[in-house]
């Protein structure tokens, strides 16, 4: 981080009515956090503070801002007209002042905190603006960054570019550095002189030259940081690319994963070294994964911790709260909430296991149920290390299995078990002889009449 | 539309022997929907008359356009001898006349209506002949559309091409449209006289200038229109085009999609606004779901209706008949069938729900299952408003559960309950005290011996 | 097959430590298969002897070689000095001689059969060497081949290679013919008199030259053939190119799949004709699909035997051991282990069947589960022929059900049923009026309580 101090103005406020959603636009997510947190944490990593500008009637916003940045500013900007319009909705911010003022957006949420940091280098070298620049394979529609030598002349949009200027690759990010020594003089003179009367922060530039300081431009090490997102379309291509980052940075990372394009991540899943992942796993938020664990294919995980050596899935579900010690196995149509599951553990078929504790090496039967809810509170089931529940059994909680107990497959288990003991809770079975015979044939007989009738 | 009249033929005869199959080329689907499917929607949404040419032996096809299109003229083509003989058996549709004459091809899936209207127009504005052009990346193995000014002069097949010729890079898609005035003429005046003793469309270019009329061609706006079926291969292709289309049009209308790639559409599935579908969802034929749904990740719909803010999944699978209502809940592992869930009710883990009602605010524990099959008839569960069904409960249909009714966790529920009843069907806990670990010695003694023993 | 002799090295000896993995390099897997297995069972196709070359403390890798090519000769390279000592490591087994030698990579995995005789094919018309060469779109890094007329004269690494020779496309793929007559001659005059102190095989077309032998440069048909792994991200590329040679297999031998790229192959896997495969299924080794079977969405398939006409999923899980006979249904959430189910027989929904017979044309109802594991010992479960199992029942193994015999849903069966037997065991129904409504009421104050004292 540089000595310098240094203030994020990080607009907010676009209505966003290309994504057809009744969501603001900076809250839609990708990798499990929405746009907007995205770019908060890129400014925070640099050691910036933050100010945000939000729309009117934006209180989502300001809600999830603060959540990630409690000492953020929050500043509304009343009516849309324009950039610079919108950075100076956080006068009281600006006028506080800092070393560096940044200006970045929101719906631009791959931004890295290395290019955060890029964009204020200049300023610390003098100059009074700083530029984002990129080079995007069709430059149609961005505005042309004019340069002479390694001086910014002006960002000329499209349609008031020149034919010369038009064949210019590099084009305006949108994301700016301001000396703060001379930001709010310079933004204050930004007019609406233009067609749609708006406020364009890209004039700071030219203005900037005329008081006779200095503007530079600093590229982009990579395009897809300056992605912004108007549509679901371009929401789902920037989180692509983030899937791409998250992916990569695993596989660097020792982790195996036959088909990486298939393993869908948050950005804060934590998979250790010689984790093996199999074809389409759904990471939500809040996971962790320690070494020599396999997550099998199909399986999906949130809020859940995985001990080493675990096996989880095909299948499997992990729901917020489930702990999984070392080498327990969770198997398939299994779902594990708010449960910690100890070590050596298995529950390998078609199990709910809700607000339990699972001691070590349990053998959970398939088809078991802990029965945790009572339609009105939750209630918890704990069983004792290595205990054997069979299978189909339902555990109606609250209800205390003990270590080394023995549950009877199919019972229906409602009062505590001893440790060591047997517990069987189930009907008795009663034979027909030849019952089935005689039904198929009476049944065979009704359905024939009904046919005659009909 | 035109106010022209216009007869489409659609040539469904070719034998498919490339893709090895049993079944018929053009009755392999690609969104849920047969080839020939494709094509006659998108005739039909040109309002033209449509007559099927099909192969001999060809009932499944046949039946398949006459389900899709009843009043469809069916024409076999007894011995394939090329395109235009195709085209000739439809002879009595063909005389029964029209302004247009439009051939289509049944394993030509993506073309579209506008691009039918497009074909036609020239034919309107008085040309005998209009052929659908299209510009591959790589013309080999096309015939070539050689032309002078704005008329098509002849179309070349590759092996009779000239070194300029081949250079030429509009080819022919195969599409074509027919002044219905010089249809008949021309198509009976194509012969056979060539290597393989095949009648040829193309010929009827040529024919046609020879007869003083004038050819044109129209060209596809997108090459993936044109893209034809022969192989396994080219039916994943076009399916994969197709869903591009589908997932495109769902994105443009505020449909959220964190992976679109993952999620399989079906060519009628109807999505909502502001609806969110995670990765790896899959939709077979007659889905519709409302605004603010959620359909979560490794979930399967078919024919199935999810109402406003409901939640499904992950892995839920939703099968014909099942209708949500609002705000419904349904989870993982959770299959539904032929049932109404009632606004707010739940059903979130291992369940399997069918021919049922569930009334409103009813909660299903994890577990349960409606008994509907008694090996012979399917039966019907009834479960009212605010019922409480307890986990792992097996409701034996015919049954009636009343409203705010309560069945204990692990009940076999096979008479009626009352509302607001309580209903527990299940066995006597028993519990002997040590057997477990008495248990576990025997064994382990006899695993001993049997050692021994080998 | 050549009539002539061969001897393949293969070289398994590196670290592999840019994987981060605990792992063998050589041992991760691609399609279900270790590297080396991959490249083990080229070589076999050729009919070649094989040698591996190991590194110290390599006995998985010892053991998986052996395991695969039993008469495989296994030599230790206790230290690393460069390929050319790696290869003579295996001196015992070049002595005894053949008249090709092939060294080829363990990391190299998509090698084929018929490059390496290709690589041979020059050996048996008299040149001493044979170097594979391929022409990567970007050469930059790789030893280049320096050519003169047909011959090989020099590998020239990327840091020696003059601009000239830097210009060169054809590059060097590692793989690498020896005549038998010369190679240990040849091997044996190689130095280590470089900047690292290695022994480069690479050497040898020099030292052939300078003796007036003859060495040649044979093309890959495909580069994808000569891709090595060296990282995890490496890894999964050669297992997205080896999938993608699998799919195209199955697409040309008449299997429809609708998205080809989802569904994940083993190396082994066989599928028939006529198969559907859905998408989102993943096939572990030993697997077999008859024809006209279905395998449907989300299905996971391991080293199960899938009859004709089956169906199977959306999400089945059939392990190993699973036979399916013809026009068998395994449903949603079903898992079947070493279990056979025959002809006709459905368990369509949220069942576990393992180690089971289940009798043609059998109904096993929704949520059944074979309870086949006592804590200490697997036991059988045997249903026969037209037997119906009614929902949610357990069995407990060892037991038997006989042909035509019924068991009533929820039942806990604990004794064989005799043929067209009734088999019931629950509990009696109990119903307790009015509770549910008592009982909400007596809870709600309780909560009401509870929250007056927080």
């Amino acid at each position: 981080m540089s000595a310098r101090s240094c203030l994020t103005v990080v607009l907010a406020a676009g209505e966003g009515t290309r994504m057809r959603s009744s969501r603001p636009k900076v809250l839609h997510a990708i990798a499990g956090r929405p746009l907007v947190g995205h770019v908060l944490a890129a400014v925070q990593a640099t050691g910036s503070r933050v100010a945000v500008v939000v729309g009117p009637n934006a209180d989502a916003v300001t809600a999830a801002v603060t959540a990630q940045v409690p000492d953020a500013a929050v500043f509304i900007q009343a009516e849309r007209r324009g950039t610079a319009h919108a950075v100076l909705a956080a006068r009281a911010a600006l006028e506080a002042g800092a070393d560096d003022i940044l200006v970045a957006f929101a719906d631009t949420p791959l931004i890295r905190p290395e290019t955060l940091a890029a964009l204020r280098a200049p300023l610390a070298a003098g100059a009074a603006v700083s530029v984002l620049g990129f080079r995007p394979a069709d430059p149609t529609g961005y505005g042309r960054l004019v340069t002479t030598g390694d001086d910014l002349v002006a960002i000329r949009e499209e349609k008031d570019a020149s034919a010369g200027e038009k064949a210019i690759r590099l084009c305006n990010a949108g994301l700016m550095g301001i000396s703060g020594a001379h930001a709010l003089a310079l933004l204050d003179r930004i007019d609406a002189n233009n067609a749609k009367g708006e406020f364009y922060l890209t004039d700071v530039v030219e203005l900037a030259r005329k008081a006779g300081l200095r503007a530079v431009v600093t590229e982009a090490a990579d395009d897809s940081e300056v992605l912004g997102v108007n549509t679901q379309a371009q929401l789902a291509e920037v989180g692509a690319v983030l899937q791409q980052r998250l992916r990569t940075a695993l596989l660097d990372a020792g982790v195996t994963m036959a088909a990486p394009e298939t393993v869908h991540l948050a950005w804060d899943t934590r998979i250790a070294r010689d984790v093996t992942i199999e074809p389409y796993v759904v990471f939500g938020t809040g996971v962790s994964v320690a070494e020599g664990a396999v997550i099998r294919a199909f399986s999906h995980l949130e809020g859940a911790t995985v001990g080493p050596g675990a096996t989880v899935g095909p299948y499997a579900r992990l729901r917020p709260g489930a702990v999984l010690e070392r080498d327990v196995h969770i198997g398939n149509f299994v779902e594990i909430k708010a449960a910690t599951v100890e070590a050596g553990a298995k529950a390998n078929h078609l199990t709910y296991i809700g607000d339990a504790r699972i001691g070590a090496k349990a053998n959970i039967g398939a088809g078991t149920i802990t029965c945790n809810y009572d339609g009105i509170l939750k209630h918890k089931t704990d069983i004792g290390a290595g205990a054997f529940i069979g299978s189909n059994s339902s555990l109606v909680a609250p209800v205390k299995i003990g270590d080394g107990a023995y549950v009877g497959s199919g019972s229906v288990i409602t009062a505590d078990v001893p440790a060591d003991g047997l517990a069987v809770a189930r009907g008795k079975q009663s034979v027909k002889e030849g019952w089935a015979a005689r039904w198929r044939a009476v049944m065979a007989a009704k359905k024939a009449a009904a046919k005659k009738k009909s």
